[in-house]
Order: structure tokens, then sequence, then C-alpha cells
């Protein structure tokens, strides 16, 4: 059978460690003369996917869920998550330690100023918060009647025994072939751009802004080419970049000397400093730059502009290259998706594979390209009730054996050209009729939003309901975003598009973002269809106003066994048979010979 | 023929008068030591309807539409607007005098920065501003080394020969069997909430708030039964309500003394200073408090929480009652045009028409039914190019001849027991081809608004794009919102719920709304269709959430002469003429005999 190399099924949670560490805490809290301390499910960047040596909350807790904060007070701790992982975490961690708290009900900030009591002191670690995520600490703080004490290093690792080291995986120079624009010109534009703007410099906090702007990726986190450290881009003059220098072959940093000056990140904070001593007022991103460099720089007399990224936008927004990478990524891809399909439509049948077997077998058809860099992220392989939990990651205690029904999968590949995303829902043996009147109905959205023409401007909130009517008509909706923004061989998920009610940000052309609409029955089973699109100008005869709509990026079948035909209208029906005819045309000749008879009768019209 | 008088047809606008009177504002300025003024288009209470006694920006500038501002200098005056008035500012106002400027792309508070001098001392009347819309000029002038000062009386009333004087219409007491509630329960109900919250008490600026709380209605602005004054709700104990003594008669004071203090408005300032020396934390109302009453009320030691109007939601989602007499309001309503329309297709096509013709004739037909207190807004009686602009309103100047094509009528009427506002776009002979395909997307967009189904909780931004979507396909797009919230025998715009990308507020059962779709193709013709909707809680078989839909108020024909038949799927069509079959029944009864036969073929099934 297949063995993955790029995903661990095992339950790594320690949770039963849990109270003894937690007094330990408390142990050192009492010496450091702190009465609490806040364990934030972060780095310095606030990077999405963390390092091993910063996965405090997961060490601490046991709990090891994406989104995730803990606070402890003398007497009492809680562990905050949502509702996607409240079960996981219930599993995962010791009630007699720590609550378990749901933090869209009870946010962090709200618990602690209920339970701490004035005149206590709390410590944090200025440099895992921004001043935004502090933010209603501090007014909680203020209204409570106690302090807030930034104190590191951070009160975990000083009792964090074997500790992992800080990453420092070799960093490389992503081909301006593939990037579209050389750095050199990037540099020039936000220079540009600064000077209209008026400021003095950027500081730039979020590992993949560095990695866009000096076309380079790294390897410091699971599942994305990130290379960790910061920048420091003046308006005029080369820029700084600070990475371990472990991290740089003599050839890279040659490169990179010729763009930047290259420094060790314990250099940043003198290097602002410097800057802070001229009252030099420089940008910070509001969303990853901590408060520690914050509140220092403008402690030794700086203007900090805590702002949105501008690279964000102008990295989401991607060159012809990196499109036309994307396209070759994904066909790519979509080859090793239908040999998985066809293996699966084989296999499943006889009641053997669980759901480790298929995301192993997956990734194993993803290796044999030949051109895995690394998958996007844990593949999501769900069987039954499991796949009613949108965020369901399979491990050797949850494993379920792939029954009659349907089954789901989400799963993504890391190219060189390319990050892929895509999830399909499953028949295996005869699922019944709700499950094919509800999998079509989330194709019909699906379909909606994959056809939608929006004028220039529109954004991601003003598409989203067209995924979502098909369900509401009939009493039903599902509660994640339609669609999130996915980067050029960089991270699954980037801003600033989504396709979400809260996706204000204008949908440019050029940004790729995915389309999955689903629908999940607790306890019984879940249904997601996802393609990724490029976000594009359309020409439209008569139009009064400049259009844009998607062109599909994604090429695989959709399973036409679960499709109850008559529930959809004759456009689209017509849309899913050009889909299916665009993708028998392309994957044809990349598939084997078994694989290419399974294809075209996946691909047959309807 | 018919004779309007609710509405008048002239041109109030005195725009000649610009440079002398700007020239008399500046040598006042001069005296009191200021180098220029803000002159807002508002009164104490930032209402959407002025009394003639607040409109200063109308009799200093001449422009008279409903959006504007001026900003004045001691060589330069500018007077600002958004796009649905470009053209009438430029007509009515004197370039020499004032430059004319869009108050989107170059709002005030930037034009100011640019044109003001550091050391410029810019004087504002406190009493029309709000904390909030001050902000901006606030930090250009900190930006910009130029002061605002806080100059009353204002500065325009000091040189405003012959001004008005301020209202003081009869105050009435809006029944409880029209309400749904008696003032005693609604007054009971906020002050346990205050009491929840921990607030001392609410400082009402908004007199539609005050009409809400107290059930009354007045006649201070045109076209809504305002009744201009303040209240002040304590936590404990009997609120004060500040208006004009002259407004209440023997009878409606003993009633309102029973629940309430009754004051002069001059004494709501020693009022609040008392609450202020108590150190009191009193909410008040973001969008109408004035900067004079917070300022004075912090100066003074109080502590102001400006925040969202909590009469706001509670005002929105109507009681049973309200519901019961919007739904009688409108039949009554739709009768009334129902008269006016089988009339306009007797004498529209003879070609003598007016818009004025129209716009009276309507109001004549709404007066038969003996019940109207007002229009509710001046009626949009637009023909030909005029249709194009959105917000037109006919006047003698502009007043045209209505011609084959299309007419587009937009109105609405005040009765005691409801609100009235709908529009319908009519043929005048032969419509041509793209008239009626346009105005079948229109209608499209405008019917899945309709039959749209929404879990609770969701939004009108979350539906804004169903009533777009069939327009956008064809590259066209308008640019309003799809629709506004409406009071009970009050504003006919009222918050939070409209729908539009803007409008996040979610939509309770109760709220009132409109659904208003349109088209507008410059120089040539426009498109709108308006119904009324009420949102309601729905039974969908099967279904996994708490739904929400709309009840459609509106019962009047849509013109079947206006739809392409094969643009409607089945479920459109069905939808129309299920609409139509309920009108027919609902109005036969109350139209007289030629209006019956006139209602039966515009009611027949497609």
């Amino acid at each position: 059978m297949f063995q993955a190399i790029h995903q661990a099924f095992t339950d790594k949670s320690e949770g039963e460690q849990g109270p003894k560490r937690l007094a330990a805490l408390r142990k050192l809290l009492k010496a450091r003369n702190l009465d609490g301390y806040l364990v934030a499910r972060a780095d310095e960047h606030q990077n999405e996917y963390l390092p091993a040596s910063e996965e405090r909350l997961a060490w601490l807790t046991g709990f090891t869920g994406s989104a995730g904060f803990a606070v402890v007070l003398p007497d009492i701790a809680a562990v905050f998550t949502d509702g996607r992982y409240t079960e996981q975490l219930l599993r995962q961690t010791v009630r007699t330690a720590f609550a378990a708290v749901s933090m869209i009900e009870d946010p962090p900030s709200a618990w602690l100023r209920r339970h701490a009591s004035p005149g206590m002191r709390i410590g944090y670690d200025p440099r895992r918060h921004t001043p935004l995520g502090l933010k209603r600490f501090r007014e909680a703080a203020a209204a409570g009647g106690f302090a807030l004490i930034p104190s590191e290093p951070n009160a975990v690792d000083a009792i964090w025994e074997n500790r992992p080291a800080a990453p420092s995986a070799a960093i490389s120079l992503h081909p301006a072939r593939l990037a579209g624009k050389n750095a050199v010109a990037k540099i020039r534009e936000l220079q540009t751009w600064l000077t209209n703007e008026k400021k003095v410099g950027l500081v730039i906090t979020d590992p993949t802004g560095i990695a866009w702007l000096f076309n380079i990726r790294g390897g410091d986190v699971p599942h994305m080419p990130l290379p960790i450290g910061y920048a420091v881009l003046p308006a005029k003059g080369k820029p700084t970049l600070f990475v371990d220098g472990r991290k740089l072959t003599d050839k890279v940093r040659a490169a990179l000397t010729e763009i930047a000056e290259i420094a060790e990140p314990i250099a940043l904070e003198a290097h602002l400093d410097q800057l802070a001593a001229s009252k030099a007022e420089l940008l910070f991103d509001q969303e990853s730059a901590s408060a520690a460099l914050i509140d220092r720089y403008e402690a030794k007399g700086g203007i900090a502009d805590a702002t949105v990224n501008p690279i964000q936008l102008r990295k989401a927004a991607k060159t012809a290259a990196e499109l036309d990478g994307a396209r070759a990524a994904q066909l790519r891809d979509g080859a090793a998706m239908a040999e998985f399909l066809c293996w699966f439509d084989a296999e499943a049948p006889k009641g053997k594979l669980t759901e480790i077997d298929a995301a192993s077998a997956l990734e194993g058809f993803r290796r044999a390209t030949g051109k895995l860099k690394d998958i996007s992220f844990d593949t999501i392989s769900a069987a039954g009730p499991n796949a009613a939990l949108p965020h369901y990651r399979v491990n050797d205690g949850s494993n379920r054996r792939i029954g009659k029904g349907i089954f789901l999968i989400d799963s993504g590949g890391q190219y060189l050209d390319g990050t892929t995303d895509i999830t399909r829902t499953l028949a295996v043996g005869k699922p019944n009729a709700e499950m094919m009147r509800r999998n079509t109905l989330v194709l019909k959205g699906m379909i909606a939003v994959s056809r939608a023409v929006f004028p220039k401007g529109a954004s991601g909130a003003q598409l989203d309901t067209l995924a979502r009517q098909f369900l509401w008509a009939e009493g039903l909706e599902f509660d994640h975003g339609t669609g999130h923004g996915v980067g050029s061989y960089l991270g699954v998920h980037e801003g600033p598009q989504r396709i979400s009610k809260l996706g204000t940000a204008a949908l440019e052309p050029g940004m790729i973002i995915s389309n999955e609409p689903g629908y999940y029955k607790p306890g019984h089973y879940g249904i997601r269809i996802e393609n990724l699109v490029i976000v594009q100008k359309v020409t439209v005869k008569g139009a009064e106003r400049e259009m844009h709509g998607f062109e599909t990026l994604t090429l695989c079948p959709i399973d036409r066994r679960l499709i109850e035909r008559k529930l959809l209208t004759k456009d689209e029906a017509a849309w899913l048979n050009v889909y299916h005819a665009r993708v028998l045309k392309a994957l044809s000749p990349l598939v084997g010979k078994t694989t290419k008879k399974w294809l075209k009768a996946a691909c047959a019209p309807l």
C-alpha cells in the first residue's frame, strides 16, 4: 500500500501532561511576580502554520487545533477555541486543569475580565501578540483594575524541557521566470509607492511578504515554503533582510547581497532603534508586527504607523507567469487526482479502505508526478460522520473504514510553479436520495460562483450568497466561508481576497481564490466541492461596465453519480458538461490507460 | 385636472443670490475673527428632512439637493454633493462664487485640508455636527495646522433676513391600538435594558425615537409626522420630554404628563449639567447627538458614551398591530395606485400628459381615499432621460411631456396606520426591445429578493446581489442600494435594516424594507420596480435552521407589457402570476368599475 511521508497520523497531543506542566508554569509565574499569563497560539510573525518550537499552546495544554488560546490564573485556567475544534479540545485536554471555552461566545479577554481580580499582574509575551490582538485585553485590564505586564522570555519556554530548536531550513531563490517579476522591480515599485505616500520605510514582519518581495522560498513550517525572517525596506536605498545566516548557502547569499543587506534577526532591534532615533515614520503590518517591535519603536522615539500590509494586495494579484505556473500545477495535480479517483473507485467498494489509506494513496499519486514539494495542508480524508467536521484531520485514533455512502477528500499540493487545493465528494456504493439532493444543491452553488459575472470593484462578500441560495431555499446552510485566497507556491490561505460575508476586499484580476461551498449533517456525513478559480476581466456583449468573472483552474471530474439531474437547470448542466469535456481533453494525455478509460466515463455528458 | 397640495413644483433655489449672501457671510466671519465656516445641511437632530428654518445650505448657495455641504474660506468656497445631484448643483449655484465638488471623490475635510492655510480659524456650529461627523475635520485641522472653532449662533442665521420661524406643529397621540404597545411598556423595557447594561440613562436626540417611545406624532418637517424635540430617559424614574410647549394641547399635555416630565427644549442643557455634576454615564446616539451636547456634557464632568441608538432596532422590528396597519395602508394605497394606473393608461397615449400632471393625479387618487395625511416624499415622476436620474424631482423648469416609451413613477403616502413607498415603470405606446429586456432583468432581480429564503441572522448585504445578478450577467448595474427600511407612520427611510452591500444589520422579523432594483441609461430612460416587504419567519419543510423570508406588502400590478416572457423562469413567472392574482382579489372590491376592468387585464396570468 501507499505510505504518506508529508503527513503524520499520530495524535501528537500530550494532554495528560497538562496538569503537571500547568503547575510548573504557575510556579514560574510566582517567581516572576506574576499572577497569570496569556498563552497565544502564535510565533513572532503570527504565522498560520507554526514551527514545532512555537507550539507552546499544544505543549502546555495538549490542544493541537489551529485556532486556540489559553489564559492561566492562580486558581483557574482555560483553553479557548471555536466551533470547529470543540470536540477535539474536549478530547485532548484534561478538564481538571483547563476549562474548555468557546472563543466566539466568551472571548479570552471577556473571560479574563470576569476571572481576574483587581490588582492582579497578568503576564504576556509581547513578541507573540500584535497591538491589535492585545487591544481587548488592555481594555479588559483597564476596566477590571488588573495589570498586563510584558514578560520575556516566554514563560512557557522557561519550563519546556527538550523544546525543539527554531527551524533553519535552507532558503532557495524562486526563479523570476516563475515569479514573473524580479525582486529589483518589486522593490523599486514598493519604494515608489512609499515615496508617494511620504513614508520613510516599511517593516516587513510577514514572512510570506519576504518570500514574495525577494523571490525566495524556505522550509521553516510544515506544508509551505516559508522563509521565516524580517526585512526593513526604506523608501530609498537597499533593503535589509534579517534571516538566520545558516539558512543561506554561499550562492544564495551572493545573489541576495546584490539586492539587499543581509543581517541576523537579532540585529533587527538595533536597526530599528537607529531609525527611531531619527524619528522616522515607518509602516508596520498591523496583522503581523508584534507589540514588542511596535512598542519599542515608539518608546525609542520613532513614529510607528500600524496599517494594512501594502505587500498583501500586490502578492495577491498574480503575474502572468504565476498564473501560467498555476495552470501547469493544476493540470499536473488534476492528473494525479484522476489517478487517485480511478484507484479509489476500484478499491473503495471492497470495503477495506480507511481514511488514512486514502490520504496516503493520494499523496502517493501526487508524489508520482515527480514534482511534489509537499502537500499544501494535512489532507482532510473523511468518511461518514467525520466528514461532518469541516476541518477534520484523521489520526490513528479517529481513522474510519470507508463505508457505503459518500466520502470527502480535501487536499492540495505544493509545486514549484503553484499551490493547489481541491475537494471532491465521492460516491461509495449507492448514496441515498438525501445525499444526492444535498450534493446537487452544493454543486449548484459552486456552479453559480464559477459562472458569476460581476462589475469591477465587487467584493467576495457580494458573491458569497450565490453559493448558498439553493441550500437556503431548503432550510440548509454551511458554517464556513465560500472561498479563501491561495498563494503562488506559498500559503494555501492568503488575503485579502475571500468569498465570505466578511470579504470586503475588491476581487482584482489575477487573484486566485477557492470556490468551495459545502453541507454538513452532524453525526452523519459531509459534502464539499472545491475548485480554484482566477479572477479575470471578461467581455460581455453590450456591457456598460468593466466586468469581472472567473477562470476555473482546477481540472478534475466532479462525481456524476452524486448529481440529481433534474435539480440542475439547462445552463448549470451545460456548464458541467463543458467543464468535464475540458477536463477530459486536458487530463487524458497525462494519465495511464486504466485511468484514461475511467476518465472518459467520469467526464461523460450528463 | 388634478392639483397637488402636498408637493410644490417650483424650483425654490435662489442661487443667483449666492454671491451676495456669501459676501455678507465673509464680512460676518471677519467680525467674529474667523477665516472660514462649515455649512452643513443639518439641524440639531441630523434629521433627513429639514424644517425650512434649517435650510441654511439652500439659502446660502441655492443648492436644494438632499445631500450637501459647503465650506467657506476667505478667497474660495465650495459646495459638495454626490453623483445623484451633480447636474442640479451645477444648475442651481453660481460658479464664480462656489466651486462644485464631489463629496465622494474629494470630501469636504480633504478639500479643506488642501485649501486652508496654517493658522487659519475655521468656525462651525457645534449644534449642527456630530462628533463623528467632525472627526475628519479635526484630523484635517491637526494635520494642516489650522484651528476649528465652535461659533454660535450659526453664522448663516446671523445674516439670513426673513429666516422662517422654527416649526411648532401640534403633537398628537399615536393610538396604542396602532402602535401595538403603549408608551409605558416601551419605557419600562428600555429602562430594564439600561439597568442591565449598567447605564444611568439615555439621551434621545433623534425625533423619530421620541415619536416611537412616547407614541406621539408631529408635523415639523415635510412629508413625515416628526415631533422635533429631545428626551432624557433615566434607568429609573420618569423620563423628561423636551418639546416646545406650543405644540401641546391641554389634552395631549395631560396625557404625556402621566408618563413623563414635560420641559422646554431650552431646559435640556441645565438638565444634563445636573447629571454631569453627578458624573453620570449617559448613552448618546452617535448618529444624531450634536457635538455641542456631548462636548458640554463631558466638559461639565459627565461620562458621554456615544454609541448606536438602542431605540433604532426596537423601532425597526414592528409590532403585530403596526404590521396589520401597514397591510391596511398598503391595500388602500394599492387601490389608489390602481385607479391612477388605469387613468394613466387612458390618458398617456394621447401624448398630452406631463410629469407634473402625473404626480398631481396620483396625489389626487391618494387623497380620494380620505385617509391621506401627506405624501411620504416628493413624487419622482420621470419621463425619458429624467428617469435616468434615480432621485429626480420634477419642477416647472424640468417638467417633460410623457412621450412614447416608458415612464417611471416612485411615490408613497403617509397614513395614520402606515407609510407606503412604491415604484412602477409603465409602458407608453410600444417600448423598444432593449427597454423590455432590461425591465425584465430588473424584475427578475426584484422577484429573486421577494422569494429569498435565508437563515436567521443574515443581513441585507447578503441579499443585495440577488437583485443584481441578472443585470451583471449582461454587463449592467445600478448605482444605489436595493432597499431601505421603512417606518410605521414615520420616516419613509429608517435604519438599521437595508438591502445593500453596506447593510450589515441582521434582518429581524417585523422589519419593513423596500425591494427596488433598477436600471438607468443616462440620457435615455430609467427603470425601477419597487415593492415593500416584511421580514418574517418562514417554514421550510425539512429545514435545519430557523429561516427568514419576506411577505410582500405592496399590492399593485407590475406592468406586463414590459416583460419579455421568455427571460423568466417557470418559477419567476409563477411568482408573478400568484402575486397578480392576489393583487386582483385584494383590490377589485376597492376600485371603481372602469378600474376593476382594467385591473383584471393588468393582473391576467402571463
